[in-house]
């Protein structure tokens, strides 16, 4: 499959919403799902559903629905995780150590490679198996093991200049814990996690 | 102001990304924006921010754009957070020690209360100031405490028993962290973390 241009990003940004739902269906024992069980189980409508799979082709069939197998391997492709993605790890304070113990990135894309940090008291210790490194060796680190992605779990103030070293390093993608809107170059991208955010969303709804 | 009817789900999305510039271009000094600035730092088109903001009313005026001590305040106000809500973090490994010890919580409206998990081995260790409980008590302390916030960090297979208990005990708003979609009763509002769907997304665009 080629590059599918013109699909938009919030169209891309629910894939691995559906992925995650058909990885859990087929761990239960199923083989087939329709738009419309996707759609209870994830809030969104069948037809919003069909819409965004459609951009990528006829993943199903008029009366017998989508072959999970199937849909799940095409969409593992359309995402490029049908391969191992090594990734960085910079910052290693509970968040860091909680990342590097996650257990749920090898079935889903990404292999954690490297761990960094600046704190000379922690500098050497073994996480998950590996050595936390220091941030004065991560651009040859990341150029060697071919490192695109990574996340950041620094303190809000050196989050910035964290993402210029990894740009200048090479990665493409980065998934930014501190609270900071970070500045990348073109051809790089962030996303960002911030719980805080999430809650307010909630709070909206909430009677005060 | 009361309850605004009929803003899509997503325009409220962005408010708490909007509210987060805003408190960051407080504090390095400014006292007014334009959608257009705004824009540029958040990568959202002006006419966007207009269109979203203009749900609530007129905050900026022609020519001399948004004054952002108000309309932070604004925003804080529709979004309910110009008060402390106490949140409830279930799970204390890694990951919720990292959020115990969180300190972007209280300037944006929310203080963690309480924490607990199942594990007799960390119950009754203190994180943050806080003792860890054990789940049997949560109901009780929810209730005491009126927490309607919480956020779930617990292995997956034993979220959807957690958010069960919480929203017994009455709460409303599940940040859930675990890679598991969760049934909750009509009223219980959930948001995901889920960073491998943040890196899957962005893998979309690189070249394999």
């Amino acid at each position: 499959m080629g590059k599918l241009p013109n699909i938009p990003d919030i169209v891309i940004g629910r894939l691995p919403i559906y992925l995650r739902a058909l990885a859990h269906m087929i761990q239960g024992g199923k083989e087939y799902t329709s738009s419309h069980e996707l759609g209870e189980r994830l809030g969104i409508s069948s037809a919003q559903i069909r819409k965004d799979l459609s951009h990528f082709g006829e993943f199903g069939k008029q009366g017998t629905g989508y072959n999970l197998a199937y849909l799940y391997e095409q969409i593992r492709h359309i995402l490029h995780v049908d391969q191992q993605w090594p990734v960085a790890i910079v910052g290693m304070g509970d968040l860091g150590h909680a990342l590097a113990n996650y257990r749920g990135f090898e079935t889903r894309g990404f292999r954690v490679s490297c761990l960094f940090d600046n704190d000379v008291k922690i500098i050497g210790d073994s996480v998950a198996g590996m050595e936390i490194l220091p941030i004065d060796v991560m651009h040859d680190v990341i150029q060697q093991q071919g490192v695109r992605v990574a996340m950041v779990a620094v303190p809000a103030d050196q989050a910035q200049f964290v993402a210029n070293q990894l740009a200048q390093a090479g990665v493409k993608a980065i998934l930014n814990y501190a609270p900071i809107t970070l500045a990348v170059p073109v051809g790089v991208r962030v996303q960002y996690i911030d719980p805080v955010a999430h809650l307010q969303h909630m709070t909206y709804y909430l009677e005060t």
